[in-house]
């Protein structure tokens, strides 16, 4: 790229509420069907898919310009409500292809956490709540979850050229789950086996 | 940077009134002495000094964990309200150091505009309001203006290694201005000489 095909400057309306980027270049639905193996419980989840005709679970909405390493996109991630078993709604969770690049989150509306992992195994969570930056470090695999009653609607910000690995995760996820326990969101160790 | 020594993942605070990030890492502030050579009316800019104790038009926040490249950083302005003659208050402007560096900008409370032009001389300019995220792309300079009579605060997230060139504009600033016509703020090109 140079200035000559660069791309114009825009103010792009971001709705809080609902996260939906009207003028999105790319947008795509997680349904529960998507998210087989990533759930503790998968009898809950089979009978959710079958009883609620298969709900999305998250969505995504993206505003990218160009391909070229230095720019950076953004976009919003829309988590609704709910629980397969006791497990609370939650993105695939990825490392960055780059390991070495980093974003950051901001919830506009609803309320949640990032669960954080590095590849030698070291864990950790942040909050996703409206009048913070969620800070997203290299190196560390991110998921997000909705640990309230309404949609979790946040924007990331990241470099074009982070790129998603999702496969280092394993079809997993993560070593720690958010569940519910006597009505409030804990971070517990996955049980093994 | 290798994952031992990464930054660890934070939820940060980004007060939407203020624009205070406690946690800031960096923190300066540009008095209107600090931008002389910046506004058309050097006389009125002298008087407001003088009679004013030179106040502060904007300062910065910032959160940087590494300077290592695909890291990210955020932060915030604020640009207080206030004219210089009819020009409105606004930051120095510059061109990242790295041409193919971009940035996003969010108003968080108040109102503006950013100006924006390109080195073949190409001008142009977008909303700087609450709700909308501003996208500046690679290669354009850019300039912040407050166009309200309250405090603009806005969000910046940007690749740690963008960099800052204030010398490539000049001393002056950017091509256009931000004045107040018949009490609204009007584009205009600057005036030659």
């Amino acid at each position: 790229m140079d200035q000559e095909n660069s791309p114009l400057p825009s103010a792009v309306s971001v709705p809080a509420d609902t996260g939906v980027i009207a003028q999105a270049t790319a947008h795509y639905q997680k349904r529960l069907s998507d998210l087989r193996g990533l759930f503790l419980d998968a009898a809950d989840l089979e009978r959710r898919i079958r009883e609620e005709d298969d709900p999305v679970c998250y969505e995504n909405y993206a505003f990218n310009q160009s391909q070229a390493e230095g720019d950076i996109f953004f976009g919003t991630t829309i988590i609704y409500p709910g629980k397969v078993g006791s497990e609370y709604h939650l993105t695939r969770g990825h490392y960055h292809s780059k390991r070495d690049h980093a974003e950051t989150y901001q919830a506009l509306s609803g309320r949640g956490l990032v669960l954080f992992e590095r590849e030698d195994g070291t864990t950790c969570s942040a909050e996703l709540t409206p009048g913070k930056v969620t800070y997203i470090p290299p190196y560390w695999a991110h998921r997000s979850i909705n640990t309230g009653d309404v949609p979790l609607v946040f924007l990331w910000t990241c470099p074009v050229e982070a790129g998603h690995d999702y496969a280092a995760l394993g079809g997993r996820g993560m070593r720690q789950v958010v569940v519910e326990r006597n009505g409030v969101p804990i971070i517990e160790d996955r049980p093994s086996g």
